[in-house]
């Protein structure tokens, strides 16, 4: 009954369906779900989940399941599958199979060759598209995605794309060159995904040719596989700012998810430790005037906020590819003169605050002056970090805000206890 | 000749030149721009920058470069043009165009009907793919991402799609009734864009019909609409993160920015306040323990950093629709178990650190026992907040993470000091 139920869904109903469910069902479910459906399925779910699935399957069954899947499908699952399925796999691959899988494998995670599929339909400009449409028919079915068929020479190069909008509405008679479109977005297998993924969006396309450095068609590159992309992505950027580094199977094991968990609290444990230190060295200056110990907190959270707002806008813009050499001078001038201008300000509350509560204006003037200067700093940070890291050519998201945040917590104390030992103490 | 190298660009990239310059070249380089490109320009610009290009042209130079724009493109310029430049176009358009803006217009920012066009092409289904073929010659052109025909009956219900991969696949002389796909995904114009849109990569669609109540064909959304939805989406929730309210300008005047942020930055300084005066109420305990001074902070940050784990996973496991009444008690107990297990081993770290800087055992048991409550308690809040607002149908991720962390940092600060003056003090 549950595998009739199933039968019905689409792959990715049932992929979603697997994924809240808890592990037992789970494992359950999976069992009932026609074997044809498998392979399907497996793409759609989570990287997690994919892992507790395949986990209980015997080489010969995933070797079966892989055989309903295309070259570029093979290719998704391949890192998750375990290396006799693989090698199975690999013997019952006719040999266009296996160079296609090859050909995917061999480029990197964030390289277009690694999305492409093969699903392009080639055609010659010197057809009448009256043979275009006959030659369409014989096949019988387009592969999904086909918005345009890629025309090609004799060398495999792509010179221009027949839209299937234009073999409709032009007349039979007339030849593929009269008709083609020659100004074309094509992609380069070695091209970033990411760059591929804008040029989607700004262009609105639907496929297009990939191609390598001769400029030999490859592959198609298609807006499903972009919208994963983006998708993935973006998950990851919002996750990987909590430190959760993996996608995580709401209902793997504890001692997993602890393991996906651990790395980033220690990580954090360590630099607040190390930032803290500070306070240590000057306890002396907190047993002369213990309102430091609850005001210096603020200074040190409030450098991180802003901070943070600097350096995320930064990294936005950096992955946008909106920030230039021509303009990044003006882009710093701007951020700092905004730093001065929020200093001032949250200084001033910081000090009005801080008068209110201990009736001290010498405290409240070195709290506005110590909140100023940490705000700068914290600016300073945010600009630098991503902008240095993108420079060298790392990820400038990656760890940004924990190096930040320990910076201006260890900032924000030093100097406010700085400040105070030198204008406040021994009054 | 600025004008001239333009004019050979697409729009989208027009726009992105836009959005990298500086004002006043960007004041210059918006003037060179061809009339007819001004439109399209507008609507793929940020809407920061967007802002900054309409606020230098007069009512009726909005109303002409109006004038080349579908009623769904004018929807979405509708909310930045100023009223009079918007009731001059009113009346420069036909009655049919003005029913389509009305109706885009008349739908909430996150409904589906807020981002349905009108390109959709309808067909009866008693005729024959040799008359659609001709219709389609006729026409001359297809809107884009027309990747299939809505077939519609006399009430204008939708009573199946025909992809045109079916009409150039199958004989002519077939009728569209023979030929047709009855199973397919439509819309509700009042449905959830969120929703919509993990339809869109669930089923992997280029185009699909949207219906009111009565199954009436409205309009049709297409897959570029809902790749800039995805992209809007998460970079608001990115930004979001950082407390950056709005898209930003990069080059808008730092009076504007700092308008942007302050909002939040005033937010986080009302609560690091409000946390921090649990210090002030222990004074006392601080100096006769100054140790504490520099311990708490530790105890506090670490319960944000926890909390914002969980809230995180939840966040996005409830975006994407996982997290059900069958399976929260299951996520809710296995959370709590992963806090213990972190509030052991972060606390036995915590414990263990504290006795290396400070030899004091009984200091180190507090510090241990106070990490581990703090940990559960950020669990706790992490789980609460986002599920809460789900419940009672709030956005789960707005505040979520500024809530989160004036708690963890009250309770570190109070737990610490409680634990303190009970079991540390007068030793
Ligand atoms: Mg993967
Ligand atoms: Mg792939
Ligand atoms: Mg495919
Ligand atoms: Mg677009
Ligand atoms: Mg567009
Ligand atoms: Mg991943
Ligand atoms: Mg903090
Ligand atoms: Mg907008
Ligand atoms: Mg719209
Ligand atoms: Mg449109
Ligand atoms: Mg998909
Ligand atoms: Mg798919
Ligand atoms: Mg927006």
């Amino acid at each position: 009954r549950l595998r009739e139920k199933f039968a019905l869904l689409h792959p990715a109903d049932i992929a979603f369906i697997l994924e809240s469910l808890p592990l037992d069902q789970r494992k359950a479910a999976w069992d009932a779900i026609k074997a044809d459906q498998d392979g399907q399925v497996l793409l759609e779910v989570s990287d997690a989940v994919r892992h507790s699935l395949i986990s209980g399957m015997a080489a010969d069954e995933l070797a079966s399941v892989a055989g309903n899947l295309d070259a570029d499908e093979l290719a998704d699952l391949a890192a998750d599958l375990p290396k006799r399925a693989m090698l199975r796999i690999l013997r019952s691959l006719n040999s266009t199979e296996r160079t296609h899988l090859n050909a995917i494998l061999s480029y990197e995670d964030d390289e277009v060759g690694a999305l492409m599929d093969f699903g392009m339909i080639t055609i010659r400009d010197d057809m009448s598209l009256k043979a275009i449409s006959s030659y369409i028919r014989k096949l019988g079915k387009l592969p999904s995605h086909t918005d345009k068929l890629f025309v090609v020479d004799g060398h495999n190069r792509v010179k221009g794309v027949l839209p299937l909008q234009r073999l409709l509405t032009h007349a039979p008679s007339l030849h593929v060159a009269e008709v083609m479109v020659t100004d074309f977005v094509v992609f380069q297998t070695d091209q970033d995904t990411g760059e591929a993924s804008r040029a989607f969006e700004r262009y609105d396309l639907i496929s297009a040719p990939v191609v390598d450095q001769n400029g030999e068609l490859q592959g198609r590159l298609c807006v499903d596989s972009i919208m994963d992309f983006i998708r993935e992505k973006s998950d990851e950027d919002l996750l990987s700012q909590a430190g959760v580094t993996e996608e995580e199977d709401l209902f793997a094991s504890v001692w997993k998810s602890a393991k996906n968990r651990w790395g980033w609290l220690l990580i954090n444990v360590a630099t607040a430790f190390a930032s803290t230190r500070i306070i240590g060295l000057y306890e002396d200056v907190i047993l002369q005037l213990v309102a430091l110990a609850s005001l210096m907190p603020i200074v040190a959270a409030m450098g991180g906020n802003t901070g943070n707002q600097t350096s995320m806008l930064i990294i936005r813009s950096l992955a946008l590819g909106q920030i230039t050499a021509a303009n990044v001078q003006r882009l710093i001038r701007k951020e700092l003169t905004l730093a001065a201008l929020n200093g001032t300000f949250i200084g001033l509350i910081m000090g009005l605050l801080g008068f209110l509560l201990y009736h001290d204006l010498a405290l409240a003037g070195v709290m506005a002056t110590a909140m100023f200067i940490n705000l700068l700093v914290a600016v300073i940070v945010g600009l630098s970090i991503p902008l240095l890291r993108y420079k060298f050519g790392k990820d400038p998201a990656v760890g940004t805000s924990v190096i930040l945040t320990s910076i201006t917590d260890s900032m924000g104390f030093f100097i406010v206890l700085g400040l105070a030992s030198l204008f406040l103490l021994g009054k």
